[in-house]
């Protein structure tokens, strides 16, 4: 009886849960829940028989030490931070282990240690890192081996709300780590596009937003994910003319999140120096040209250029960014209390489904001709439990479980699930859950001459 | 004999080590110089037969504490981030111990354990955090010795370069740490202006710098320094309708560096992903929207909606932001490879004087008028070496260390140098060095009604 354990049972974690309680049985697993909080566990157990939960407080190296030991195969969905400490354990106990975040280099440094004692450590088993990649190279493989020269690669992917429980003007609500949605974008996004680099600033990241039509629904938008230019080695693709990855958002919501930054409350750095309460208005005038005689919604279509009948000024006023109600406690960062507001205004109802869309779209030389292939996954969630962020999360890790347990991966030599033989099988279990790109071809017409890398 | 030992020999501690040397004999002091580099350490000491040299690991703890502990009184001219390691040896030892470095709350709370232990520890004994601290002060005492009510608080100060040095387009050279100055600014600036609070996000504190004139000189700018908010409390003027301190630099400065930053080159968060060198030229261009009919500052130029012939324009090719030359090595981020450019292109010759300037202004009420007392300290180097900021750093630091083993601060109960009894007897030395501020006091006609924070 193979004794399964995964730790950290929060939002992302549910449908993983749900398919290890589902085939637990039928598949002789043993299988434990441990988190911080006995309450999560509690709820995240309960209807499901064949599941054990257990509370650990993860910094305790004898609590923590001693419930890994005790089980076979584990599967860390705790924040990146805290994998190490799993994976030092892990390696000192013999034991395999899954996660869904990127590896790092600390990660990829213990996943060696552990492929020489002959076990099984592989990160980026999730949705973004994971399904990405394993269905981006899937097509990359397909398109090579039928001899196809590939010129251009693009990659888009989004969380997101599902049209029919879109009912906020953001069209937007939280189904991942808020923190990282107030921080999305800082730093500098990188590509390629036909030859020259691109290199777009946090300042104009978000204005940088353009249309797009994903699954054929022309009602998205995408901006420059990160750094794409890295993917050119990674997925093979060195000297692409065209590498770009992007996030998807419903179309709308980047001008006026562009003008939450311009005014300055994503700012995660400097803690608010003020020693007494103020109100959400206070606090975005401060960041304004100070005019008694002008409203702050006046102030603002000012401020940003804009009409003041912009749908722009319409969010901030939703999101409460006029209003009289108190910040919060003193003390914390713009970004902190932002955070704190859109925890609540961007919630989910407990009906609403959530919407993952990825789209892949791969041109290639066909004789005289560029050809692009499209390759489309929509996947709405149940409600606010089961939401399609955890389904894409968790499926592929319960099925990298299942299939390493059933020995499918003996030969797997890299720590992300890169090669075939992990993907593949992965990406066909995923479909018989109905989870499935949709592809289409089309004719681009003749040849472009800008397809390397000058 | 008292033992003196200053642990970190690098630019900011030259003139600490002049008045160490020239110093040591006449007052029984055994004097040490200790920094990771021999080389260093025999530059710095050369001159001074009074001073021993010795070489230290500081992350090796027996190398540290053996160094620590045949010492009595040390200096630690360290990174801040360095602070800690040596004032836990000192705790452990006895060893009183003062820096130039902010006293964060890590280091607060080791003074506190030292004070009852009998040690004197103190931070913020330097330039600024340091001078600024004990001028202000003294200068708000006095006023407020004097029955009156202070209304306003201003407080400007910069490391610039001395007019007869000043030949490049930027009037700026490198005198103190150049990762803060690639850094200056990020975050939210903050202030109060009567009554009303202003926060200023990075996107936009340069372009916000305004003209001054600082001890009537008419060729300065000031912007916001960082949380001014802070100083109501820190100085006694609760309350107060506005405070504000500023960063002051050479006119013209500003505006340029705002454009480097608009443009994205101070990111420190994201590595370039590229895989081979670049030029400088293709690196910009990789910010810009390409336009290969048109030239790399005519893109500029459009890009920051200014015309061609801008001195922006100038100040950014000086540096060669649009050569052909190499940015470097693979994989560092932006500010790397600002870095290593400014380092070169804005270093000091040999000769070179450096400038610091410091002005406090403070309007007070006197009957029903406002009266406005400037304060202000202009002071140039010697040469690249013995800098007007190494003199500026180090000498209270001397004089603290002098003072201090004369007895004269047996009663001090702080851990900054806010007590008079500390300040005065360090600023009245000061006075000898030639180091004074100037005073002028100027009639702003009726008292305002905006004097508190409403």
């Amino acid at each position: 009886m193979k004794k399964i354990l995964v730790i950290g049972a929060g939002r992302s974690a549910t449908t993983l849960i749900w398919f290890l309680g589902n085939h637990a049985v039928a598949n002789s697993w043993e299988v434990t829940i441990a988190d911080a909080s006995a309450e999560l566990v509690h709820q995240k157990i309960s209807g499901y028989p064949a599941l054990n939960g257990v509370t650990v407080n993860i910094q305790s190296d004898i609590e923590r030490s001693l419930l890994i030991n005790r089980h076979d195969f584990i599967i860390s969905m705790l924040p990146w931070t805290l994998h190490a400490l799993v994976a030092e354990d892990c390696l000192q106990f013999g034991k395999h282990l899954i996660t869904a975040s990127y590896v790092n280099s600390e990660m990829k440094e213990l996943a060696s240690k552990a492929k020489k004692k002959g076990l099984f450590f592989m990160g980026e088993l999730g949705l973004d890192p994971g399904l990405d990649h394993m269905s981006a190279l899937r097509l990359i493989r397909q398109i090579k081996e039928a001899g196809h020269t590939i010129t251009s690669f693009h990659s888009y992917a989004g969380g997101l709300i599902a049209e029919s429980c879109d009912n906020n003007p953001w069209h937007y609500k939280i189904t991942w780590n808020p923190r990282n949605i107030i921080l999305a974008g800082q730093g500098t996004s990188q590509y390629r596009h036909e030859g020259a680099l691109h290199l777009v600033p946090y300042n104009r990241l978000f204005s940088s937003a353009r249309p797009i039509a994903i699954g054929g629904k022309d009602r998205y938008e995408v901006y420059a994910n990160r750094d794409s230019l890295k993917y050119s080695s990674l997925y093979g693709l060195t000297g692409l003319a065209s590498i770009m990855r992007g996030t998807v958002r419903i179309r709308g919501f980047s001008k006026a999140w562009d003008a939450v930054i311009k005014l300055g409350l994503t700012d995660s750095q400097t803690p608010l120096g003020i020693d007494m309460p103020i109100t959400w208005a206070k606090f975005v005038a401060g960041f304004l040209p100070q005019d008694a005689s002008k409203s702050l919604r006046a102030l603002c279509a000012a401020f940003l250029n804009i009409p003041e009948t912009d749908t722009v000024l319409n969010q901030l006023e939703w999101l409460g960014l006029f209003s009289d109600e108190l910040i919060g406690e003193v003390g914390l960062t713009p970004a902190d209390y932002l955070q704190n507001l859109l925890t609540q205004r961007w919630k989910l109802d407990p009906d609403d489904r959530d919407l993952v869309v990825m789209e892949h779209r791969i041109q290639y030389l066909n004789g005289n001709k560029t050809m692009e292939i499209r390759s489309s996954l929509e996947h709405e969630g149940t409600n606010m439990d089961k939401t399609a962020m955890a389904d894409l999360v968790g499926l592929p890790l319960a099925h990298a479980t299942r299939l390493f347990l059933k020995g499918a991966f003996d030969q797997v030599k890299l720590s992300v699930p890169f090669e075939r033989q992990v993907a593949e099988p992965i990406l066909a279990a995923l479909e018989t859950d109905g989870i499935l790109f949709r592809e289409q071809l089309l004719d681009m017409g003749p040849a472009s001459t800008v397809n390397q890398v000058t």
